[in-house]
């Protein structure tokens, strides 16, 4: 065996690579890329059963606002020790130049496998960074407003495998062996900086049977997310993002017991929820979005929607009025004779004190649904802004 | 909580499903299914990006020949000590009443998430039995000719946790979710007859970015297939079929070394193969398809499609003829902060012990891949043939 072959070599073999990719010259001009600029993220499976591609470039990251993927791994990394903030920087630029390939299709720099770089599959990142990276010399003050960690709740039954992490990236697309790919070249370049803390990888289904839009159904049959602000309004805009562009993430791996919960009644089932399984309707309603009547009360005097129900608690009129965009991800996990079967639960919203931790304390309090759900993981990071061309991830932190 | 619900009052609910189900009387009469009668399992991914449902019904099980699916699941169970040849007959009449459901989209009968059966997916079950089967009373002579286990071989690091089995069912589908589901109702109903012994899940991308079916790549970026005999031609049918409409089926997990298949160059590792990584050429040749000329030497008058190279030992003429028909899942196993990847060999064949088992005694003692792979689990399946309208699985052999 040799060594690791040079980038020269690999981008003649890349060359003559039969993916389409556009690497011709051997070098790849970051903010220099027509395939990209010319790529939209449509929402519908029109085009061969994929979304096209997604651009890289925004004011914000721009998976957060897009579709949910049917494919995604998400990989928490612990900072090297060497990792200060100009080591940080270095990496950052690498991963966008990496970034600008991956989401058009082409092989990243150095790709050891370029023909997996395709594209047409709407393919994502999403990097974030930890509570750690702001504690690093001259960063102290960068941080989003409200950004800590998520205090344990009393539910919670934390496993180290699954927790914490000082960077984060999120790759997604429609095609699962394209995430892997991307992954892996993500992987690959952070390795003299950070390595992999844990790795979880999850699927949603945000496409009906027609080929339009749906919000998507978790394992336990519920339609999940509905309760959303729509991206683009400005409750979305003011329930996510920062003036700066930024977010934060709350990653919350939730085993989901699909043994107990399938033993319960339907209505037992919508009860927990407070709304219908059928298409997520309200208890007090007939169409998926229509308003929750938490007043309504049945012919016993006993409310429709139940005290505990998960859609009152997590309600943003229950919350003064805070918000949260959530947006899930199923798992399987095999352990041999059993599987694990869960939720990766993720919560994008501006400020992570005042709008995700008093809901979460409430649920965690009071939540039907906590009977048949195990919170096992949980991490916080804070998501920069986008970049434009010519521009890097967290470009503004880090200069 | 209460118990179970009752078949009854699921088959309300289900009709109130707005997953567009055609359950609406109460009964699903089995054989009598005007969707899986009209549908059709189209390989193109046009009709907005899902390949329409695959019908239950045929000579063979229809998975085989058709388009790997983009998701798999497959479980192997063990059987209770109570379940002889008739308690297997009535869970094959249960799985059979579920496949015809689950593979128009509709709920299976008692399902308890009926929404989450959705058509349109190509969701196929594919269903075998292990060799303790013909040691059950009434069933000795009745595998197929040469079914024997495949017998441990010299590179092989065989785990429990993914070895043997008395039963199998493979669900495939172009969504993750349905796969999980489905996979959910098969083994809740396998449940007084046989319990799950291991769970393997995988993925695999035979669509190209223009919407046309490729071969697919495993996770060494290795174009993985092309030697298949193509379904529906004379040599698939004689390498696959038995008179009677029955195969074989033997699964293998092996783990891929990324590390260190990833440090080699590409003429290296296309050397291992035989074939290009660009397109799955032979080294001899410029396409996919084209046929190894296994005698070429280059200009120091080495072969060029080397004496250990994979698609050499692997080719029918250096085998007495003989084929396999074989379709990889590629697979991620997420184990904190390492993962294990690999490739979920799925080789189907006429008789194992004349066809399978001479071609994997010769890759284990040459091929160069044993290098940077390692099989850690192994199972052996007759695959009994496929059933008509009225009709069940296995219904030749268990009546």
């Amino acid at each position: 065996m040799t060594g690791r072959p040079s980038r020269r070599q690999l981008f003649g073999y890349a060359g003559a690579a039969a993916a389409g990719a556009a690497v011709t010259g051997g070098a790849i001009a970051l903010g220099n890329d027509s395939a990209t600029r010319s790529s939209t993220a449509g929402d519908s499976a029109a085009d061969g059963g994929t979304r096209g591609n997604v651009g890289p470039y925004g004011d914000h990251q721009p998976a957060i606002a897009a579709t949910s993927p049917r494919h995604a791994e998400l990989v928490a990394f612990k900072l090297l020790g060497g990792t200060d903030k100009a080591a940080l920087g270095r990496l950052m630029r690498l991963w966008t130049s990496d970034i600008v390939a991956l989401t058009a299709g082409r092989p990243a720099p150095g790709d050891t496998a370029p023909e997996l770089a395709i594209p047409g599959v709407a393919l994502t990142a999403t990097v974030g960074f930890g509570p750690r990276v702001f504690t690093l010399t001259g960063l102290t003050d960068r941080a989003p407003r409200g950004f800590i960690d998520v205090p344990p709740m009393s539910h919670d039954r934390l496993q180290p495998t699954w927790t914490g992490g000082d960077l984060l990236v999120l790759v997604g697309a429609d095609d699962a062996v394209s995430v892997v790919h991307a992954i892996g070249r993500l992987v690959a370049d952070a390795a003299p900086f950070a390595k992999p803390l844990w790795r979880q990888t999850g699927f949603w289904n945000s496409t009906g049977p027609d080929g339009k839009p749906i919000t998507g159904r978790n394992l336990f049959n519920q339609v999940d997310g509905t309760g959303n602000p729509a991206p683009g309004t400005p409750d979305f805009n003011s329930t996510v993002w920062n003036d700066d562009g930024s977010t934060t993430l709350v990653v919350r791996r939730i085993k989901l017991n699909l043994e107990t919960w399938d033993e319960l009644t339907r209505s037992e089932q919508e009860r927990a929820v407070g709304r219908k399984l059928s298409n997520g309707a309200p208890l007090t309603g007939t169409a998926e979005h229509d308003e929750l009547d938490l007043e309504a009360r049945d012919g016993d005097n006993r409310l429709v929607i139940a005290k505990n129900a998960h859609a009152r608690l997590s309600h943003h009129s229950e919350n003064d009025g805070r918000r949260i965009f959530r947006k899930g991800l199923n798992y399987v996990q095999d352990t041999g004779a059993t599987r694990e079967t869960g939720l990766i639960f993720l919560s994008y919203q501006a400020n992570l004190v005042s709008q995700f931790i008093p809901l979460l304390t409430r649920l965690d309090a009071a939540d039907a649904l906590n009977e048949w759900t195990t919170t096992i993981g949980s991490a916080a990071f804070a998501i920069p802004p986008g970049f434009h061309e010519g521009g890097w991830l967290g470009q503004d932190i880090l200069n």
